[in-house]
């Protein structure tokens, strides 16, 4: 049986931006060592890609393909099989196509895969997952080309997406969620409601605080029963109620696990096992604030982890820990982008953290009079006796996607919020709103008197 | 004369950004006293919006006047006058409308004039400078608009603007330039060219390296003569070749200037009068890297500025001293953005700086074929040995406009290039580039590797 074991000195298991950001990190940083990455699937989707194949990527899968030629430029080897059992004494990973591999550096990147919730008639034909593998969207793509009327489950932010792109599409879009507001785990409801109302004026109907009852069809799905009885007919389901951490491996080997089912890690993203590391959603996450469990599964804190990983495999070269996950969110609903980082109103409530909320608001460009200009609204969180930036959510222009990362370096250097009001900024007419009424400083000069003001 | 004497807690002069948010933050701050603000002008324009009046805000000059309902709304009282004289000895202001003002706390945010280049023929009829006054640019639209052929003297900011702007009116642009390359104070020869490429793509002749040897004409120009000889025909000549501190008012009064005739300031934007403060390109700046005095003339570091003397007017109430400037840049040539924060590799060389360059680039939005994906080119600078990010120049897409941002407070917060390497990002298909390669991150990774490799 193991007549010949191939070594290599670190072995990625997972081919997920965290796996290759892992390995080409490892590779740069120690580029004396072998690096294999192996990977269940041949083709990798870009998995925040995934629901911009139906519309904005004209259904086309291979579009939304991950090159490897990071991966080869890096001399990271690939190999496509599935890794199946893992031997944590004799230091090596077994796969199902009967190779046996030894390893110094055992790094897991398994990620996660969607949860199918445990309600009647889900496992009907026409329903399908929002999985990351290229099989399953080709065929959720040529489904919802087929279908008439759409049913998507949970208003998270792919399905807040999913139902936006198909919408573009011109099908009718049924979107169910059982929170109270959409986007529960990332935006106040005061945000979350702009966010549904831009959907809705583009034709999406959406149904919160409602819970799937059953699935009703005979092979195929045709109807969604909701709580009260009521009845959608559908021709296809797209469940989006999140996604579990691919953790059997690891459990099966006797490695740490969260309640959750992620691996417990530390600063270091180090495993109860030295010698092994985990990244990316199968990786357990702490909250920056509480420093308690959170569930965040974001390609960029992936990767944010897997650098600190591939950096310190051999020897703990980035002496700053890892603060904990901040979870910065953007996305765009119909026309209008959205961004989120830290936390919540829900959150801070269940931690019992008493804050402040500054406001600001301007146009994305200045004068407001600029061809093309949209407002931008900031709603900033600040620690209420401290003064510490503890969260942002906004809406507005599509500078967001890079705004709300000023927020999020803010937070995770620890700023108070009259550092971030008398911070240098760069302004332009047609790039951003206006220096003297930039609305992230105008929110922090806002929670600054309503602080003084308490 | 001086029968009755009015009397304001806090006296501000001058209604650019520096004096507005000056004003609005003394309210803010100390709800209790009054607030004048004096301006010679009735109108005043948004000082970076003024070149976009030539044809995105289509030569309506009122389109780019700054609303006075901020100040209106602080309680801020507005006076339409111009103060002639200020006596510390007795802390009053005298203004050209006869008025006598005391004050117990005075701001000068006085601004900055237009340079007339000590040119033959420099005040000749058809040759402009960009003053921030609504009445001389009223005159430059309605000359833009009869002109053929238009030469523009200096390629900073303001003057590559002027001349993409007026390209796309259709006018004939001839640029001209004395430093080697365009933008010479913001960035290195390497991007400056491509800026200067855009630039050319849209018709502008741009002349670099040359000197304008004297101006041409009657009573109007008619001809700019450059070293060599060469013979520019043109019908109008605008003249943007740098400010100047409009410091005569506080020199009289004897406070402490700088060499370049800007008001001498300490960290909180403290004269050499304790009453006195300055804000905006009145007041000298200082290099956050060097501390010695620099010429940035920003409105975004101007109102930085007048937030820092705002808060701290009656007692020191900000303990963070301002840093420096580090001066953060942005624009659009033609239909690429351009950005540039800290030093560039003239101060470097002038300071004896020891950099490494770290180089990133990516699509703008992942994956690289969603429709309208520019290609973001990052070059960050990094303190060769000890790894502290100094600067960062950058080209692509609009969001560089905050992504700029996002580097101007990594430097404001002295962070290390391994700091900013691991940060945590927030990305998403339609707004930002992959996490994988987001671009910041991956100069920062490349800086790295380039430092361990000396």
């Amino acid at each position: 049986m193991n007549a010949k074991i191939d070594k290599r000195d670190v072995v990625v298991v997972g081919g997920g931006p965290a796996g290759v950001i892992a390995a080409v990190t490892a590779r740069t940083y120690y580029p004396e060592k072998t690096v294999l990455l192996i990977r269940d699937l041949k083709r990798v989707l870009i998995p925040c890609g995934i629901p911009y194949i139906l519309h904005h990527l004209g259904g086309d899968v291979a579009s939304d393909v991950m090159p490897d030629a990071p991966l080869e430029k890096a001399g990271v080897e690939i190999m496509i099989d599935e890794v199946t059992a893992l031997d944590r004494d004799k230091q090596v990973v077994h796969t199902a196509g009967g190779r046996t591999i030894a390893y110094e550096r055992l790094v897991l990147a398994t990620g996660s895969r969607p949860v199918v919730p445990p309600i009647e008639g889900a496992r009907l034909s026409g329903i399908y997952t929002v999985a990351k593998d290229d099989r399953t969207q080709e065929r959720l793509v040529r489904a919802a080309a087929e279908a008439e009327d759409i049913v998507v489950v949970g208003a998270g932010f792919i399905g807040m997406e999913v139902a936006d792109e198909l919408a573009s599409t011109g099908r009718r879009i049924h979107l169910v969620e059982i929170a109270p507001h959409v986007l529960p785990g990332a935006f106040d409801e005061e945000v979350a409601r702009v966010a549904a109302e831009k959907l809705s004026g583009r034709g999406v109907r959406i149904l919160t605080g409602r819970r799937v009852e059953r699935f009703i069809g005979g092979e195929r799905v045709e109807k969604v029963v909701l709580d009260g009885g009521e009845e959608i007919a559908a021709q296809m389901v797209i469940l989006a109620v999140g996604y579990r951490p691919r953790g059997e491996l690891a459990a099966a080997a006797g490695l740490e696990m969260t309640r959750k089912g992620a691996l417990v890690v530390d600063e270091f993203m180090r495993t109860s096992d030295a010698h092994i590391f985990a990244v990316g959603d199968v990786a357990g996450t702490v909250s920056f604030l509480s420093r308690k469990p959170t569930s965040i599964m974001l390609a960029s804190t992936a990767v944010s982890e897997a650098r600190m990983a591939g950096m310190n495999l051999f020897s703990v070269r980035v002496i700053r820990p890892f603060r904990g996950t901040i979870a910065i969110f953007s996305t765009v609903i119909a026309d209008t982008a959205f961004a989120a980082a830290g936390v919540t109103e829900q959150m801070a409530r269940s931690e019992n953290i008493a804050y402040v909320v500054g406001r600001g608001q301007a146009p994305d460009m200045h004068p407001g009079k600029m061809p093309g200009a949209k407002t931008i609204h900031v709603f900033l969180k600040v620690a209420a006796s401290s003064g510490v930036v503890i969260g942002a959510q906004m809406y507005g222009g599509e500078s967001l996607g890079e705004l709300i990362n000023v927020v999020g370096l803010a937070i995770e250097q620890g700023l108070h919020a009259d550092e971030l009001m008398t911070s240098q900024i760069g302004t332009h007419p047609r790039l951003t709103s206006a220096p003297t009424a930039y609305p992230l400083i105008k929110a922090a000069e806002n929670a600054l008197t309503a602080m003084n003001s308490r």
